[in-house]
């Protein structure tokens, strides 16, 4: 944050007050720009377009297993289903669970029975045993956060590194307190950084020694093909690196295909040890009867396998790279010794780190400038960014002409709060 | 049960034999008869078949309000799709949500949700009030003791009547004990007597006076429109009829197209009183961001609106009604004098009630000659039909002609079961 530490007072009022200007001309345009939607762009969506017809008749419903997709059956997803995700994701199929439209909803769900049954190897249900808590790796996702804050789960904050969480402090707090009974992890593309956790951070990870009978990872392996570039990010395999530590009862596996296919009708899976289904299926079923096995099937006929996923995820990455690079592109030229931010292999989300105690004032500025962020502190639990430094942007889903109208205001506001911060201290 | 009453020993005993043999003769062909499923048959299921293809490209997804479906957003359902169940189920739209593929989901859901996070007008979350009990109308809908059972909470049965359930023991019960924070109904139709309440259930329903605080009916019309003949049976509109007695919070009313369009496939609906939605959004919220839209907007194009899916479940009872009309045949000419059963005017089910005691017995001489029946006290918590006399009959999803050999068989077995019964007691 160098940019401007040789100015005088009159100097940066004066910079200020041309950049002020320049903001007042977008003001006055009425414009209504959105950075906020970690969603898929209409040219994403189009890609996927041929999955919305690939089943028209009743002979394209019938599974490998001759069971027909129409009707009732089958909890734990059809096996041309199971198969699919098991190679995309390296998980034996009977380690699977092929469920409906939402890993968030699974992870809801798995929060919410843990709660009322507790995990496998527990004593009590987590809801009967006073105040629980979570680690809270942050910034991190707000809808991990959401599910805690609704539960009356107490968060804790950790801190983020290129590497992943603070491994030090992770391993510290779970190995003392045994109310921490989880934590939020995106190991790969990490929202909102993009960061993807280091081959150590896995091992940590699968060596962890709770405390707590029953703690749980929650691995939330959202953007596990989502690379925007032609290199492989490679991500250590959980369940492999736990066997070595006999340490598999210790995580819960998310995924989906809401980023792959369609956000809202596309598929999203758990995976756990074979002890932990053992506790899960039969609260499962008596949930729900089974989930949408024409859809599954509809996303096997599309992809037909792991290759057809990973082929499909260039075209979505060849959509989403000159975003990024647009974004990154703008932040170098014009940010450069102002703020920081991350530069992403993959995933949906760049973090933008401005100076303390400027990001409130920053999504203030592009709000009156037209342009809408994510809310300040949102990657934080409570929405507390204890620094009120971090900015999520999301350049998936305006236009191009949108995504770069926005940056460049995005700037000009960065370097509006960040002169306003200066003068202030002067 | 007086066809056999004016026969000997030595009558009942050559009568035994006689059915023992035909008997014998249909456990030497290895059938594999299965009236158990409560399911579509082939033929119901080719009626949607053109539903499958009805969404071939994105401009068949975008809802009227411009939303685009094959994106996230809108947690409540399109609002095409929320009107269709409007028109369809007489509630008004804001007091509907549309959901996933099963109604079994969401009543689990909303179970799990007041276990955790209570109820409008509740003081604590259920989970943390000790022993809380259901009313379990008897027989009923085994998925729904399946919940009870799961979630630890006690179940009481409550005997049915054709009228619904017995409402002096209802009444009696919900007003004196504070533990008792709900009721399973099927109110049309019922799982598995085939039973539609009448207006004075409803109405006593509407003015129950319950003790607890955060009591809830839980209204499960799976069978609202499933008529097998002409005549519309007719129901009570509850949430009218709440209305005036200010009841309307008392009610959690479910529904699906489940029987329908495709099972697994379907839409489900919750819908509740105002101030209940206004507890259960936000939670609903941390749970999903929404739920398939591209299957809601399939279903409002093929089915146009609520006269569509009327003439939809014509062409459902055409199938239907000849089958439960072969069961309630062979019954009456075969089982007269030996045992009860109920006819049915819609819904899926026939239950068939036995001489004291031969429940488990038929079900065991019926496996033996390779008809799979539900378990005898599946319609009754804990599995546990106290008479030992209920027998659940499916009819929609076997062959035709396998529904017949089944049924011929079966009523065999009744018949063996009751005649060494008679000789037990002789």
């Amino acid at each position: 944050m160098n940019r401007y530490e040789n100015m005088s007072s009159a100097e940066l009022s004066a910079e200020l007050a041309l950049i002020r200007a320049e903001l007042a001309k977008f003001s006055e345009m009425g414009l209504n720009l959105d950075l906020t939607r970690g969603k898929p762009g209409d040219e994403q969506l189009a890609i996927s377009e041929d999955m919305l017809g690939v089943i028209s008749s009743s002979e394209d419903c019938v599974s490998e297993n001759g069971v027909d997709c129409r009707n009732y059956g089958i909890l734990d997803g059809i096996p041309e289903a199971k198969r699919l995700f098991s190679q995309l994701l390296n998980i034996p199929e009977k380690n699977l669970i092929v469920e409906g439209n939402s890993s968030l909803n699974i992870m809801f769900d798995t929060v919410a029975r843990a709660m009322l049954f507790g995990v496998y190897g527990g004593k009590k249900p987590w809801a009967m045993q006073g105040e629980i808590k979570f680690l809270c790796p942050s910034p991190g996702y707000d809808r991990h956060f959401a599910i805690c804050e609704a539960m009356g789960i107490k968060m804790i904050p950790v801190d983020m590194t290129p590497d992943g969480p603070d491994m030090d402090t992770v391993e510290r707090l779970v190995s003392s307190d045994p109310s921490i009974k989880g934590i939020w992890c995106v190991p790969k593309f990490s929202n909102p950084e993009g960061y993807t956790y280091s081959d150590e951070t896995v091992e940590r990870f699968a060596r962890l020694k709770p405390c707590a009978d029953d703690f749980r990872i929650f691995w939330d392996n959202a953007y596990a093909v989502h690379e925007i570039y032609e290199d492989k990010i490679p991500l250590l395999d959980i369940f492999e690196t736990c066997k070595k530590y006999g340490t598999e009862d210790s995580v819960f596996f998310f995924a989906s295909t809401s980023k792959i296919s369609f956000p809202g009708s596309g598929l999203a899976i758990m995976a756990a040890s074979e002890n932990n289904l053992i506790q899960i299926r039969p609260i499962l079923s008596a949930q729900t009867i089974g989930f949408d096995k024409i859809n599954q099937m509809r996303h096997v006929k599309f992809f037909k396998n792991a290759d057809g996923v990973l082929a499909h995820m260039k075209r979505h990455a060849d959509i989403i790279r000159p975003r990024f690079e647009a974004v990154i592109g703008a932040f170098r030229s014009e940010l450069t010794g102002i703020a920081t931010w991350t530069e992403p292999r993959g995933g949906y989300f760049i973090n933008l780190t401005v100076a303390d105690g400027c990001a409130k004032r920053v999504f203030r500025l592009a709000a009156d400038s037209g342009v809408t962020l994510t809310k300040a502190g949102a990657s934080f639990p409570y929405g507390n960014d204890p620094r009120d430094r971090h900015l999520r942007i999301a350049p998936t889903f305006p236009s191009f002409d949108d995504l770069t109208k926005a940056v460049e205001i995005l700037c000009l506001c960065v370097k509006a709060a960040t002169l306003e911060k200066l003068i202030e201290n002067n």
